[in-house]
């Protein structure tokens, strides 16, 4: 893949007020390219006199691939009329997240000198609540009615000249009411006789989104049925969008990003890395790291309780750490599994019973390797440190056999909260992935502390 | 999004022998569907005879959407010669990706009944490297010699008929020597008039991969552009097969999945939570928790090289769990981070400095502020917590001084840690997202030990 570095010349070129060159540069480029070298090096004002030059359809392909951070700057630094133009030229989908983002007073005084039929389309995806289908989804879509010949509908297409994200599937219509009843591929359009009726080829059986599905449900079928787009209908099966496979893509990347951030401690920071703001991210990331620390206090208090334990038997504090560990990394292990198959969709909370069954024989057999392993580490400890105060000193094969089997408890019964924490956050309706967070793994810790005391106090 | 069970409908007309019935259920749901319907609940024999009723080209399609484990047991249970046809049938990334699962002698005896193009262009696939762009490709591609008018081009295309996924971008080739020359959307062939030349319609800005290029690249690139599918060309330029978007979600998905088990202290299991092989897994995390375990076994020996200090300041045990899962989560915290900003391509090794910088401003920061939350906490503690063997009894002051400036320290070490192990582990051609997994936390845990009691004992 070529990617060169064009800011010099483009810079050049602005000096020179060399608008042929401008112009060339942003309409030869795939807008991504254009869109990228101009938000790295370039001011506001000089990303606007480039835009200038070129036709508004340019423009708006150009800004629909700015980070949307970016695109915020840059409508404050624009003048309004001029952006509302480039409004009505962006795509349903892109135009609505950006005004998303920007203050009510901003956008809603850019609303108003927007086009009459555009603002109605915006009010209408507006509707929609975050992370649904309609809010995704875009309302420029390929629709013929019912009953046109292949000819007569490859004319239409050719009159209406939609985008090339939204023409691959045509969908056929009842025109009274707007119900879906079929969509054609352009493929079969191509392949099949202009003098057929479209209702002999058109596809029936369709697999449709709901307008208020969430937007995961999208990804997934997306992905697992190849389409390039899906269609959105509302409750009484009218077609009100389309969901194209682009926008799929970006949604499995950021909840990916999500999910990991999550995982990794830290509230979803989906911007770039290195141009984030510092102070969001500082807050993101101190916020997590001090709920972990206040939660991580649980285990100042447990281990304290057990203080007469910890100074009468010497070789049972150096273990703590260890079997803590323990507990935090088989938890962790198990809630990411069991979170991922469900992202993935191929476990529901109603495989609760299958797979607690599953991750107690897991746990067992994970268990016994980790606690024959911490068996044998205990033959090595040095011989003065089985001392106790006040009592018989310890033998190696004693403080062996009671390590091994708090290991193994820990190992198993950390799997099991790990397995069944995701689950039940779900029914709960909060974000399973928060449960494979370090938060529940600190909640595993404490758990291991008083489960390795107990079984101490059972045999020494 | 309509998802009925098929199971007892379809086993009632294999009963009956209901061809027809059969036959229309394979040809009217979409592949997947039945793919899915199939794989649940049926056996082997079962799920051939479903097929055998249908034309080869569905077969091939519903095949396709089995997992790949599954697959691999169908080969094993079928007919060779039936299964020969089959793969002749199969689009040519997903066959090869089949026939690499299969056991070398398995492989060669199915090949042998192949049909001799099929047999070549499959050794040709065989050759790329897995993860190369070559090993995701498909060598179907639309494509059309250079100077037709675009009336010639759609007519060769109704000719050739190719697939749903490859017809909407048609290649434009020096026909002698396959060099790639431009590229015309099926939308622009609709949209344009049949005698204007293709020469003048097509796209010559192309944005290609090479056929060597990691897969993540094409799917960087696809992501990046929106595009439906991508050329890849080899050295001399000449175009050898395209990458589609249905491939491009699969790797993402698959990406993800991987980094977050990673992450997660798994091994890669990329099959079915419920479907994958027990044995198989219970090594993939027993490997991890083992190798973690044994990892941490390093804190009962950085403990224990700090006896004395524990012994006379009884405070300090109390404390070292929180200090270690400090230093523990913000090093995850700073890798997951910096991982995932490689991963989507934001940052890269070259940046560290600009990382480094970054990082140990914000490793100030944050752990300024636990800093603060361990000193306020240190006030609470009980008086009688405060002895020292020997000597005059801490102050609530001076113990929060100590821990407050050991919490704050690990933070930012620990955040400095995490932020650059990914970037050495890439540097190394190590899969930096291992930096983000627990084996680090682990590393930076002993890390928290060291700096823990380094720093009490100049004060205490």
């Amino acid at each position: 893949m070529t990617h060169p570095f064009f800011t010099p010349e483009l810079r050049l070129m602005l000096e020179e007020e060399d608008a042929d060159g401008v112009r060339a540069f942003c309409e030869t480029l795939h807008p991504a390219l254009v869109a990228e070298a101009l938000a790295e090096d370039f001011s506001v004002e000089e990303v606007w006199r480039v835009l200038e030059h070129t036709h508004i359809r340019d423009q708006a392909a150009i800004f629909e691939y700015f980070p949307i951070s970016w695109q915020v700057t840059m409508v404050e630094g624009g003048g309004k009329p001029h952006m509302a133009r480039l409004i009505e030229a962006m795509s349903h989908d892109d135009r609505v997240a950006l005004l998303r983002r920007l203050t009510p007073r901003v956008a809603d005084g850019l609303l108003r000198l927007v086009d009459v039929a555009d603002r109605r389309d915006i009010a209408e995806l507006f509707r929609y609540a975050e992370n649904t289908v309609g809010s995704i989804m875009t309302t420029e879509y390929a629709w013929v009615p019912t009953g046109l010949t292949i000819g007569e509908a490859i004319d239409r297409l050719r009159h209406h000249a939609p985008d090339n994200e939204t023409i691959y599937y045509v969908y056929v219509l009842q025109e009274s009411t707007r119900r879906l009843e079929g969509v054609v591929s352009l493929r079969d359009l191509i392949l099949s006789q202009r003098l057929v009726s479209i209702n002999e080829v058109m596809d029936r059986d369709l697999v449709t989104l709901n307008v208020t599905d969430d937007r995961e449900v999208a990804a997934q079928a997306i992905a697992r049925y190849d389409f390039l787009a899906m269609p959105v209908i509302d409750d009484s099966n009218r077609l009100v969008g389309i969901v194209t496979h682009d926008d799929v893509i970006d949604i499995v990347v950021q909840e990916a990003t999500e999910d990991l951030q999550r995982q990794g401690a830290v509230g979803p920071i989906t911007e770039n890395y290195l141009e984030a703001g510092f102070l969001d991210v500082w807050w993101k990331r101190t916020f997590w790291l001090s709920m972990l620390f206040i939660a991580e206090m649980l285990t100042f208090s447990a281990t304290a309780y057990y203080e007469e334990s910890i100074e009468r038997i010497m070789i049972l504090k150096y273990f703590i750490t260890l079997c803590i560990a323990t507990g935090g990394n088989s938890g962790t292990q198990a809630a990411t599994l069991v979170t991922r198959a469900m992202a993935l969709g191929q476990i529901s909370v109603g495989h609760w019973f299958r797979v607690l069954r599953h991750e107690l024989l897991m746990g067992i057999a994970m268990g016994l390797v980790l606690g024959i392993i911490a068996l044998v580490r205990c033959q090595l400890v040095p011989t003065e440190m089985l001392r106790v105060e006040g009592g018989e000193d310890l033998t190696h094969i004693q403080i062996g056999w009671v390590i091994g089997q708090a290991v193994a408890c820990i190992c198993l019964v950390g799997t099991l909260i790990g397995a069944m924490l995701p689950m039940v956050f779900k029914k709960l309706g909060v974000d399973p992935a928060l449960a494979s967070s370090p938060f529940v793994a600190t909640f595993v810790d404490v758990t291991g502390i008083v489960l390795y005391f107990s079984i101490a106090s059972v045999y020494l």
